[in-house]
């Protein structure tokens, strides 16, 4: 596997890649890697010819008091386990290479990221978007391999894409698991194993908000308000935000209509989860 | 000369020429062709071996109350134009195909759009970012052309590409003058002949700045006051603003230091005309 730690040689390295009729796929990460990374990979390895992945823990996406100096770092166990996964080239840049003195540039989606984290992460996709902007700039991908599990930043790269007419494919992953449901995390690392219990509330909430829409719940606040009982139920929970939405605009809504998306948001202990499902009828294609 | 209409289209004809390993250049523009459009396209044709022009009169860079709906627009003459300087490949999208609906995502700079037309001009660079950053992710080229009439622009780019690490050289082209000294510009064509004269004051306005300052003068604020009555003293002008920069940052200074800019923005009669020049001593690298 190729270690490249220089814009300039990224781009060179895609440029003649491409030259040579090579297709590349990205998968873009903060590194720490889980099982959910290491699947990105393996669908992104089977996608294109060529599989990259990129490292860069992106200042401009934490806000003030936010983790990004405790954020869990394993460089070197992450380039073991790409290499383990058939990634082809490790795009490790530093804070300097993506960030240029005086840079004052930046990447806005509007409506879709002034919802659920964006709320409470005021300037958080604005990070998110700038920087996935840079790293497809660089690496130069025909596709790009990012987890569900991050629902709205999903939604947000695909408008982004869309919009700015990026000729690049986005490819979505469904959220992988621990065994016990907990939607895997590199923040997951910070939790102790009593927070760990309380922490699968965000798993059983999705869970229960199914079974409601199942047994004919039509009213997203009743079902809201059950799953909020139900995350106060556990020890040490802070709820951020509980959402019923249609799973496009993002809009929250109050009465089911076809498929929703519940997004979660809640403080565990010092740690903020995420997580998201799908739940009741897809809109049937008559 | 092909002329391409859609996104997709143009899209794959760029990888297509990428691949058999053609340069491309791209001038982009808002068409009705001038000398000044025409000289872009010159200094393209000898950088690459492909040369492509883009022509898009972009919604998003007018004000409300500015002159979107009445800029000059030529398609057929500016399509035998291009094709008479060598103009391998004519981008002509229509806003639909620019602009996807529901779009909601900018490509925003930030202190350098803060001075000069930014500041009579709110959100107008935004518009210029965004459609340059759409239209480099559509045409992929190697190298881009921009005249240096649009001094704040070409530094607004140049800030920009560094900044998102896009891989394209952007290439400066110095102004262009009528033979009286007026600056071309599509706008040209809403002067009646009295405006015409009226506005030579701007070309004007750069020549004393130098005079002054090769004269010893060393305060930016006599010149510019010397600069304000000379606009005044022509009929039909107004102001929007007379400024003595730092070339790099765009910053106003008080005192000449090395080589500055002078820039200009004066409404004769309804006809919002823009200027600049570079004055005084470069620094000298010792």
């Amino acid at each position: 596997m190729e270690i490249i730690r220089t814009v300039e040689a990224m781009q060179r390295r895609s440029e003649q890649l491409r030259a040579s009729g090579s297709t590349l796929a990205l998968v873009p990460t903060m590194g720490y890697f889980h099982e959910g990374h290491l699947e990105l990979m393996r669908v992104g390895r089977k996608r294109c010819h060529t599989l990259m992945v990129s490292i860069f823990v992106n200042p401009t996406q934490f806000g003030p008091g936010e983790d990004f100096k405790s954020y869990p770092r394993d460089e070197k166990g992450d380039l073991a386990e790409a290499d383990s996964v058939g990634v082809d080239i490790a795009f490790v840049p530093n804070t300097d290479e993506m960030y240029s003195a005086g840079s004052q540039t930046t990447v806005h989606v509007g409506k879709l990221t002034t919802h659920l984290c964006g709320r409470s992460r005021p300037g958080h996709f604005d990070g998110v978007t700038t920087v996935v902007s840079k790293l497809f700039h660089i690496t130069k991908p025909h596709v790009a391999v990012f987890g569900q599990k991050d629902y709205q930043q999903l939604a947000v790269i695909r408008r982004m894409v869309e919009d700015m007419k990026m000729d690049i494919e986005i490819v979505g992953v469904p959220i992988v698991r621990e065994t016990d449901g907990l939607a895997m995390s590199s923040r997951n690392s910070y939790l102790s194993a009593h927070e760990k219990r309380s922490a699968l509330s965000l798993r059983k909430s999705i869970q229960l908000a199914a079974t409601m829409a199942k047994g004919g719940e039509q009213s997203a606040t009743r079902i809201k308000e059950a799953v909020e009982k139900l995350i106060r139920s556990h020890s040490d929970t802070v709820i951020d935000y509980v959402a019923i939405c249609d799973p496009h605009t993002l809009d929250e809504i109050d009465t089911l209509v076809g498929e929703s998306l519940i997004a979660l948001a809640v403080k565990v202990g010092k740690t903020r989860l995420i997580d998201n499902g799908l739940f009741g009828e897809p809109p049937s294609h008559e």
